[in-house]
């Protein structure tokens, strides 16, 4: 760094008593000398000659360089170190100086289920494209498709009327125009109408909660889950009778819909929705191969089954039974209500 | 990429004819004409003259590109669609070339808890470093750190004895040294003493059960769990006593332990471990600051309970607190097995 900027290296009395302080700590954990420790303190708080110091990640210090008129943020590279200490990099004055010289761009994101990605950027060209200071990107990801459309200060209109010719070209697949994700949306139809929910799950594991879980401030919505991965618990836990299990297998429609109702009086919310299918990579068989998911959600006045062969491994078979169960929640709380 | 490679463009028929099979299933979808598609194909079929092709995902083609002796693979954007061409990209003949004509490093993995990064590389620096053909990496997450040592064939001798030294020095934290997570060690810790596994989670909200159940094959062991987010579920579902939330609070060390107990009695479970805390970003108190959580794991032989302050986000804690359960039920399950 101090090569490329031309600076001298300096050691910095101030970032070394700071650095030195935590490892003190450090080396009473190791039992050791913290001399042992000193070498490596005084390497790192030697920095470009004028860095303007972040604080400390762990042992680890940001810093800002100047370039000429470019600033240049040095962070420790683990994510949550450098994201802690991002916030620090912005309030610097070369950092702001940049910052407050330009116009952040005007950002639309549109969220879409079940189209393709084809279809999508089929729909965008239909609707006119990018033009002058839109730039659009089309990602998708487990079923879903995302649209973010950036646009310079001034082509602001230009890219709302782009999202508003996507959103009617793409309407029965559009779910969120405003970022907002499945869970959200989900989490915040039922707090409109005064809804609780719960969940019921099997190959997913509990991610289905957890997603609903991770968004703050729903406490009262989401109450909790069960998650039955054996038989024995979807029977003892969900009320889930054992014929049942017995004659359809733990993957199928019947046993979700038993799941869903059995949440749904278990756990004494309003909606519940169930998913029980075969994740492997073993497990699969001719009739119920691998990716085969069975969904069921049931709320005061209405109830709705699906099911989904996803392709994928693992991990990517129980991510999209996460989205496909939280859609399915979405349809029956916008199709039916009470 | 035809311009670099200093290649014609070709419009390949075998590809157009196989991108417009899964086209037309769009525009059928779409209630579209082909036609309309057709000129999209015809663009997505025209690649460098002398490509491999590598199948689609979706609609995309991938390719294999020869520049001189340097096979260049050419992958849809997408992890899913890179993921899905890959492997038929190493099994074209200019990259086997290439993978046959060198020897792949030798790699160890070991996973510690509860060592600093610092105080793991200090270790690594005493053990002697890298030296000639050696090449670790250190890298801290989540309370955890994972040393990956890759070596050269030539020198896999002291690759071996810098993780025997690394793993000396640092034993009291290793808890794997062949690569196994976590969530592998308790699953194969609890199959190998027959013993069955459930979870009671609060802040977590399913994350604990998810992580084990993302392992496949441990059916018979992680039999599922209970997500008591709200209170009453808290009583209802794990027979946590009302009169405990309401003296010491539902984030506690008393209520951690007898969700760990309900969960244990619920699931007809050998192990339990509960986990209650507040994940913020709302929700903290001076006496309870966002961050503090309660663990309580329970065996037939023993019980062990713990709490953490963890620094971070909503997420960053929620994922912190997985990892806090899984090791405690590990110290459990090796420091007093039955």
């Amino acid at each position: 760094m101090a090569r490329v900027a031309g600076l001298e290296l300096e050691l910095r009395p101030d970032l070394e008593t700071e650095i030195e302080a935590v490892s003190r700590g450090v080396a009473m954990r190791m039992r050791r000398e913290y001399t042992d420790l000193a070498g490596g303190v005084r390497k790192q708080a030697t920095v470009p000659a004028g860095a303007i110091s972040l604080g400390l990640a762990g042992t680890a210090p940001g810093l800002v360089v100047e370039i000429g008129e470019t600033p240049v943020v040095v962070l420790p590279g683990p994510p949550p170190e450098l994201q802690r200490l991002w916030p620090n990099a912005l309030a610097t004055t070369p950092v702001r100086r940049v910052l407050d010289g330009g116009t952040p761009p005007l950002r639309r994101t549109l969220r879409l289920f079940g189209a393709g990605e084809s279809m999508v950027a089929q729909a965008f060209a239909e609707a006119g494209g990018d033009g002058d200071g839109v730039e659009t990107t089309i990602c998708a990801r487990d079923f879903e498709v995302v649209v973010e459309i950036l646009a310079d200060p001034t082509a602001g209109k230009h890219a709302q009327k782009l999202a508003a010719a996507l959103g009617s070209r793409l309407e029965r697949y559009l779910y969120s125009d405003d970022g907002r994700t499945i869970e959200q949306v989900v989490l915040e139809l039922c707090r409109e109408r005064g809804l609780t929910l719960g969940t019921a799950e099997s190959c997913t594991g509990g991610l289905v909660v957890a997603r609903l879980t991770a968004v703050p401030g729903f406490s009262g919505t989401t109450l909790g889950g069960i998650v039955a991965y054996s038989n024995e618990l979807k029977e003892r836990e969900l009320g889930v009778p054992a014929e049942l299990i017995v004659e359809h297998g733990a993957v199928s429609a019947e046993v979700a819909e038993a799941m869903a109702h059995g949440a749904r009086a278990r756990l004494g919310v309003d909606v519940a929705v169930a998913v029980t299918g075969v994740a492997g990579p073993s497990g699969g068989t001719e009739e119920k191969p691998v990716g085969l998911v069975y969904f069921h959600a049931v709320a005061p006045w209405a109830e709705h089954g699906s099911s989904f062969s996803f392709p994928g491994d693992r991990d990517s078979i129980r991510r999209r039974s996460v989205v496909g169960a939280l859609h399915l929640v979405r349809r029956l709380l916008i199709r039916t209500s009470p």
